[in-house]
């Protein structure tokens, strides 16, 4: 008996959902979709002006299949093709030829596709996207197998002993690879294509169909600090005047779990080590500072939500609190009110939202099981994969409510997240792995946050501190230890105040690390300005850009931030690195060494710099660095020339703080270098003028 | 709105199937599921033979309910209960409070149930066993769950911040858990009930149930060789020979890929590295040496066995080679057939069958997908499950037509593989996951092997070989040398032919471990033959032989070998390593010393000794050690005898080669200490006498 594939159906004809976008319905699919959710509408006018596209050559050949597993979906392949996406990936970036099961996990400490935040959406470098609509922990198999091949011409090549496992196991290159899906339990499934005509249009439309990228509040692109654990409010103040006085930016001081009553699960109440939180927000805002609290969303029996929420929750307890059921408009409404009425209302600036993922690799899981059940009929399995994106829509919803951005921090997120401006971080902490998730939430509408808590050496913390800085958000996580770790990296004489002799020295290096990316907060906030309007992220591997190039898809520790900047963090034990720099010519940020693309070059990495590049024919604004970017802070600002005839540069300039700009408050503010000078215009309606051009200077 | 589990249907009334065994059927089973295709009866008898039992009271509170993601199954768990088994588990012992995912794969890194053999089965501290038979990747949560609480009464406390990741996320004891048992996809499921009275007993009926326990030949106790990789036909009897003129016993030489024109996919054909198969395997056998051979299940287009199976395969290749559907009898025969007529007829001794699990932890995926169709109706799911016990049984029938028992390994089992003489391994090499290998195989009806391959030091060769020594296989897998690991551990030096200075004195220290191993084999052979008989596996964690003793159940490096012997091996950097002694007396193997159960001891472990302890009371038999088994090999026995009033010992005596014991060729041999003097007697019809008691010594 051969086995046919006979039962295979062609899909329908893909129907336009908006310009570049088509859907493709397969069976029936189910109801709790990550499309069912979504908070902002698709983006139309932005679509309608990116270049115009054709429907992607891979819609006409997609086939399915219903089963008792569930749906199979196979789409053809090319064998020069590649694959990017599939949501934060740690542990690589391109997913050619790899299996994905994109299941929400805390700790995934293997490439299988277990991720804070899986997301069903993969690039093509031939030009297009597609989104799996789903909330099912789905599997991928982009071109990892292909059919049995015809024994004719085949031969054996007895010269060959393999003897190594890498020989071994080393993935042939396929010729009649194909991508499969496979969505469990599903009576069907919709899927999204992405037209380009490239893969950095394609992505743009993914995050646009999204309801396009986060604009943070401006201040969440400043330096963030997590205090120590068991701080007290007066120990917060401590350290609030600490880093003003050694004049340390910073922008939000973060509260760990120990300002609850109870914390594991939540009471969402301030504990005695916080006897006058009121006071704290006051004391800390009148120092330019935000506060950010911790929590997670299991509800503790003792808390005030309890009883309101206890008819809103999953069949089973997590760390004995209950699982608000966020797919119910109810249950996000409930636990949205107590938060604007007991914190956002008061000031609080926003939520490091912990443990909404789930717990496979871990010793003892503690996340609700897949099986269990909730109120609005979904199962665990769709919850976990929803979970984070409604947790942070609760959240949003009660900071919208209030007209102000909330500076955000969540642990899981999922498709169609780009609105959302919190920032994915992890318990995982391999240095190379945090600086791939930079690449890859770029790839799948996510902010990553390669965030610094515990360092092996000075060295550690310095290079840790220079990735943190060229993120999303720039954040110490000061959680373990009592002091800033410049002090002391060693917890055990961190927490009994012993500092490192040097340690003023290594505060200077520090500082000034905290000071470039003071130096960078407007190109950074003008970065995400373009995100919100175009869907293209601020922070993303250079195959966006360059999906011609092959020689970039492997590229696992290079970024591009906004329009002009390359980055290219060095590692403990490097005083150099190679970098590939694609296409055109390059500037170093510190030297103005000049590098032509198409190249590998190995590159200086003393300690105390970060290699960083400027595309030629660029225009560079640098702000002076302010010690915090305090509601209406004015910037002066320095634009460096890169090149004979740089192209403009725009700023994006609002309260920072407000949702004014989506009804006109804003300005662009264009840069312009023409005949060996320096224009400035701005378009909009925003009276305050926040940037101050102080010079150009030919770089 | 509440949830309701009204839904939940109590099951029906188990169905007894045999003495102490009940099935619950739930819903409507699928067909491909491991009860399906045993291999070996239910041993009826012998279970009947076991103390009687009731229906242990779990087997009244089974609740289940079908939705489209198939099966849940929820079982009632008492607080002080734990939960042991599912299979080869190499990161923990103990499964209470665990998820376990039963997905068969080769490298998993993490605890998180993934396994080369994953088995739906437990076992209770309370005496009962629960089996699920199912080819799924069924999700298990043991115990890790509660329904939310009631609020009254529970109180915050807010004087605990936890400020370490490990206080977090510790396990809290749950008062009101279940077991909760999802199986994916399936309309029903049958579950097993094994019952005590106590836990080993109940693990004997599981054995039992799968058709009894392997008793492989004899000599696949000795010591085993897998020789480098590239080796030809000349290098193999250079070592045969090297190996005897140096007077290190060795029973198996094992040939890696090399042997075979193509390996990644196989051709199953001699290449011209081994000119003279014949000749190679009658030169061995002169020396005393059987041949075990290298090769995987994926067929490669210039293999003659790929026209036969080209109708009998999956849809999806693996490394170019078809996948064949051992589900069907004529799959099984074809390739039955051939090995028989190439191989088995021809005198090799047995194979070692790689890859035959998954790819989910390594950067490529090679085997096939979950969603592939084979022939026989099954899916790449269920295939996977059961895919190595079936490749096992097509081998394994090619030897029982020669009347032949195999020395095999295997890369994958599942359920119901007791019966199985071969042996797992894996790609994965931590020392200590190594020894967690011995208990957890042990409880599952399963034999593992904690093969020595590449060593940091001479300290960690001795290391991991003592523990080889006392496993159910004693290998050094040498694939990736030229030469034994005692003459150069540093790979780079040792395929230079660069010998370490004092490599004789280290090749004495290993060969006085492989006589170590020679000694025990009578006892080792005895151990198998009451699995075989009663279902009590020969390696088994204390907790099997004392589940009433709490302090047992976190043990995960110390072991039971047969009646008489615990094993407690040193790693390395360790001189001396904590002891738990359970019930009653035990002795040093080595110095006589005596210690008293239910303590802990700090017990000295000098670099050339793995400490092993013999149980008061007991008759232990050491053999002089042979250089090998061969055929009809008579081993000089003497008898230490431990305590005042030692139980009798047994010995196992038959051709050690044939299955004629299974027609009463065999004989019992008893020996027993009354009045200060050894008594021997022999029941049975088997007319060679294999032992020759030469002493008895008092310890």
């Amino acid at each position: 008996m051969m086995i046919s594939s006979a039962q295979d159906q062609l899909s329908g004809k893909p129907e336009p959902v908006a310009a570049g976008v088509w859907r493709i319905r397969l069976g029936i699919p189910e109801a709790a979709v990550p499309t069912a959710f979504r908070r902002q509408p698709i983006q139309t006018e932005a679509l309608g002006q990116l270049p115009g596209t054709a429907l992607p050559a891979t819609g006409c050949s997609v086939t399915f299949k219903l089963s008792q597993r569930g749906v199979l979906v196979r789409l053809p392949m090319a064998p020069d093709e590649h694959l990017f996406g599939m949501g934060l990936q740690l542990k690589s970036v391109d997913q050619t030829g790899k299996k994905r099961q994109l299941r929400v996990n805390s700790d995934p400490v293997a490439d299988t596709g277990d991720s804070h935040a899986p997301v069903p959406f993969f690039l093509s470098t031939r030009g297009y996207g597609v989104l799996v609509d789903t909330a099912r922990y789905a599997n991928f198999w982009l071109g990892s197998h292909q059919s049995p091949p015809d024994p004719i011409e085949v031969k054996a090549d007895e010269s060959a002993v393999s003897t190594t496992t890498d020989e071994l196991y080393a993935a042939r290159a396929l010729e009649k690879r194909e991508i499969l899906i496979e969505v469990p339990s599903a009576p069907g499934v919709d899927i999204y294509l992405f037209g380009g005509p490239d893969m950095r249009t394609a992505l743009q439309r993914y995050n646009l169909f999204s309801g396009g990228g986060c604009l943070p509040p401006m201040r969440a692109l400043g330096f963030w600090y997590r205090l120590f654990g068991p701080s007290t409010q007066d120990a917060v103040m401590r350290l609030a005047r600490e880093f003003r006085e050694r004049e340390i930016p910073c922008d939000i001081l973060g509260i760990e779990p120990g300002w609850q009553t109870h914390a594991y699960s939540c009471s969402f109440v301030w504990s005695n080590r916080f006897p006058e939180p009121d006071r704290l927000v006051e004391e800390t805002k009148a120092l330019g500072y935000g506060i950010n609290l911790w929590e997670h969303a299991f509800v503790h029996p003792t808390s005030p939500l309890y009883p309101e929420l206890r008819c809103h929750a999953g069949d089973w307890a997590v760390w004995g609190g209950l699982v608000p059921d966020f797919a119910q408009p109810e249950t996000r409404r409930i636990f949205a009110d107590y938060h604007l009425r007991q914190f956002v209302s008061k000031g609080i600036a926003g939520f490091k939202l912990d443990e909404c993922d789930n717990s496979d690799f871990i010793r003892s899981p503690w996340s609700f099981p897949e099986c269990s059940r909730f109120p609005s009929g979904l199962d665990g399995e769709q919850m976990h994969s929803l979970f984070g994106v409604l947790y942070q829509q609760a959240i949003t919803v009660a900071f919208r409510s209030q007209n102000r951005r909330e500076c955000g921090e969540v642990r899981s997120s999922h498709a169609l997240a780009a609105p959302y401006s919190s920032v994915l971080y992890s318990d995982l902490y391999d240095h190379r792995d945090f600086a791939r998730g930079v690449l890859t939430a770029g790839l799948s509408g996510l902010l990553w946050c390669p965030e610094v808590r515990q360092c092996e050496s000075t060295e550690d913390l310095i290079r840790r501190m220079q990735l943190a800085m060229l993120s999303p958000q720039a954040l110490i996580n000061g959680w373990m230890i009592r002091n800033p770790p410049w002090k002391q990296v060693e917890i055990e004489k961190n927490n009994a105040d012993s500092f490192a002799p040097e340690w003023e020295k290594i505060e200077n290096i520090c500082r000034d690390l905290v000071q470039l990316r003071m130096r960078l907060i407007p190109y950074l906030y003008a970065a995400f300005a373009t995100y919100r309007r175009t869907g293209l992220p601020p922070f993303r591997p250079l195959v966006v850009d360059y999906p011609g190039d092959a020689r970039v898809y492997p590229l696992d520790d290079i970024f591009l931030v906004g329009p002009s900047l390359l980055v290219a963090p060095a590692f403990v034990g490097q005083r150099e690195r190679p970098v590939y720099f694609p296409e055109g010519t390059w500037h170093c940020f510190w030297t103005g060494e000049r590098f032509e693309g198409g190249q590998d070059v190995v590159i200086p990495a003393p300690l105390e710099r970060i290699p960083i590049f400027v595309r030629d024919n660029s225009l560079l604004p640098l702000a002076r660095p302010l010690s915090h970017c305090a509601d209406g802070a004015i910037f002066d600002m320095d634009v460096r020339v890169y090149g004979k005839s740089p192209a403009p540069a725009f700023l994006w300039e609002d309260d920072g703080v407000s949702f004014d700009h989506e009804r006109g408050a804003f300005n662009e503010v264009v840069l312009e270098w023409k005949n060996e000078a320096g224009f400035v215009t701005r378009n909009g309606a925003y009276a305050t003028h926040r940037y101050r051009i102080m010079s150009w200077e030919k770089a």
